[in-house]
């Protein structure tokens, strides 16, 4: 893999800094073994997606994919982040593959077992 | 364990069946190796959280543990939800503890670098 192609973390954001502060500890797995990968915001927060995608184009990489950090497509992945995603690529002559959620990856489910069997014995312990 | 406590995993919820069959997936794993569990949605879809609480009354469940279906904590889990359970716990002579959300969970973290190492396996490939 070379550097012209970069993984983006894509949450939401909010003015929250604890909600922001969460996400970033999910991204962190992935941003310390994914060479060339970074976080950014949807709204509310900071780095948006046009900071990330605007500071890879200037370091020469062309193509990006975005994984949502969302467990589910609602109104924002249908629409919102496909027209996002259509303007910055005529805006910054880059590819933008958008993945599906995390959500929809079986993983998740799995570790969502995991984290209620935890939390099951915690309560009945 | 007995049947006088119930796990739920509580989800947002979305007038989009789709988005509710994304959750319904999420769920799977728990609900088939967890036995007295249940899905249920703060709105928008059914069942319910009143649902799934006076159903687990009825059949004498007088604890519960809610283990939010989200990332982060935000408005909902800081304060709509706990309003909720206040209600809830008043109406129905229960006990229900709030989780925190999955999302706060390392194996979650995980769960997405493994999420996004296989994306980019299906990139690169």
């Amino acid at each position: 893999m070379t550097t012209s192609h970069q993984i983006i973390l894509l949450a939401h954001g909010s003015s929250d800094r604890r909600w922001c502060e969460t996400f970033e500890r999910l991204a962190a797995p992935t941003l310390h073994s994914v060479e060339h990968s970074a976080i950014a915001y949807m709204e509310l927060a900071e780095p948006s997606l046009e900071t990330i995608v605007s500071q890879g184009k200037e370091t020469g990489t062309l193509n990006f994919t975005i994984v949502p950090l969302f467990l589910a497509a609602g109104r924002h992945l249908r629409k919102d982040v496909p027209a996002m995603i259509e303007e910055l690529e005529n805006q910054h002559g880059v590819s933008i593959k958008l993945a599906d959620p995390i959500g929809q990856n079986p993983q998740l489910g799995d570790a969502i077992r995991d984290v209620v069997m935890q939390e099951l014995a915690g309560t009945i312990a």
